[in-house]
């Protein structure tokens, strides 16, 4: 199965050699997230895509100085909102009953009970819950880049209040979530990548109920 | 882009037939999340799949009575660690040091500093942290299922506490985090089938800093 011999392919590069990832290539990574599947459709996220060579170096070193951050050709940094509103709500309802071309009553009884829950809970578990959905995007975001032979190096050793105060998200009602820099590994400079890769068994992962 | 295409082809169906999937398509769905990165490669999680009836008609009515948990054909329930523990991390440390055949200072370094982070943590925060974790592997075998031909529909819509009494979670160290009922789309009973996919604008999610 072509998906897993890309999985396979794949590591968290702990050296990028700088150069620069087509833009295409980059286009088709993003896709990957937008098309991600999420909670009720609302797609809780928003994808910053640095290139600025001075916030990236910004932001490595509050992210435990891991040189990818900096060595990387493009900087994903996936953020989450950091509440449920309900303006944000009906936006995405909106949004589909614009695309779709109808209302439909069950399609607003829904609206309404989401109306009704979300933005009455604690923001930090909101937040928590966008964060999740930022992960699927994310993680999507990590498949397609294997499959455009891109490096990714999933990033969550950072320190997410000044990735948010150096990107500006609060005042944007985000924070930041999980980082992906994405880039061309650099064999020689990077202990990891002649490592094998270590993953559980399948034993010890699957529990089977039948 | 062939994932793209894949990606563009699934949707969560609403209502599927009750044909059964291979089972090396399933093999092959568990294998992706396998492969999933993790924080720290620990792979805070396992995978409960289900074929039993009784069981996936019990947690369909703890699950908003959504039919396809009972009409699918395999049921994964994607349970996290319900907090990080010393044992559970010296675990996968140690497998690390099997595999790899030699032990390393970094490493070792490494492991010690998330003994003294990680176990003295409050739960819930961890389980958090280990829910996105799975979140990850969740959003792969999701995209496997694409590759597969198979109809995957992530849930979150259920009680976890009864999910994990049912299945006998709490014992384990497990709480159940999300659901992903695989089978085969019906697309005469399924109010979705026929919609088009709506996600917010490439320019609505993306801010580029260069």
């Amino acid at each position: 199965m072509e998906l897993l011999d890309k999985l396979n392919w794949r590591y968290a590069a702990k050296a990028m050699n700088g150069q620069k990832v087509p833009q295409e290539k980059i286009d088709n990574i993003i896709e990957a997230a937008r098309l991600a599947p999420t909670s009720s459709g609302l797609q809780p996220f928003e994808i910053y895509v640095i290139t600025n060579q001075e916030i990236k170096e910004k932001i490595k070193a509050v992210a435990w100085n891991q040189s990818v951050v900096a060595d990387c050709s493009h900087l994903l940094v996936f953020a989450a909102w950091d509440t449920y509103t309900a303006e944000r709500i009906n936006t995405m309802f909106d949004l589909t009953n614009k695309i779709r071309g109808f209302e439909n009553e069950g399609w607003e009884n829904y609206r309404h009970m989401l109306l009704n829950s979300y933005p009455q809970k604690d923001a930090e578990e909101n937040f928590q819950h966008a964060a999740k959905q930022a992960y699927i995007a994310f993680s999507q975001s990590i498949t397609a880049a294997a499959f455009e032979g891109v490096d990714a190096t999933p990033i969550e050793g950072f320190d997410p209040a000044a990735v948010d105060e150096i990107l500006g998200l609060r005042a944007k009602g985000l924070r930041s979530a999980v980082l992906l820099p994405l880039g061309y590994r650099q064999e020689d400079k990077d202990w990891l990548a002649k490592l094998v890769k270590v993953r559980k068994s399948t034993e010890d992962l699957v529990t089977v109920i039948d």
